[in-house]
């Protein structure tokens, strides 16, 4: 109903890192509760990166909700190959 | 008291990948309950793959208990730098 309800997702890519650390902070300062990253392959390292410096932007105010690892099958059929990936859901602390 | 309720622990590095997918597979062989993969900054990718390549491996057989992601500061006083962690924790899991 309100926009406090609103969840966020983020695909983290090959874009620099604080790119990705700047659009969490304004989905949590829009009033998002939760705000999930996505990235496979070596971007995974990145999400990590900006769930981290997000953190530290707005301290003591995010905390990790979930984190979730699997696999996911790219390429076209006969030529697929398989690569992690990783969901990092922040979850926005309200004041006590 | 019996080697079922060892836990070990792996820190991911350079090393090739299949050389800690190897290491996973061989503990929980030996019969360790949980295994941790470890590791900071780049690496981080390289522990997420094997996760899911141990996973890949013994199929139905390793879960996630835990992942937790931080942040360490590397370097002498006056030169610090702050590289993220994970700590992934795979568990063995019991036939029904």
């Amino acid at each position: 109903m309100s926009a406090q309800a609103q969840e966020g997702v983020i695909y983290v890519g090959r874009k620099p890192t604080p790119n990705y650390v700047l659009a969490v902070v304004t989905q949590f300062q829009q009033g998002f509760k939760k705000v999930t990253l996505k990235a496979r392959g070596r971007a995974i390292t990145r999400a990590v990166d900006v769930a981290e410096l997000a953190r530290r932007f707005m301290p003591g105010k995010i905390e990790y909700a979930d984190i979730k690892i699997g696999s996911e099958s790219l390429g076209e059929p006969g030529k697929e190959r398989t690569v992690s990936t990783i969901e990092i859901v922040l979850e926005y602390k309200e004041a006590a």
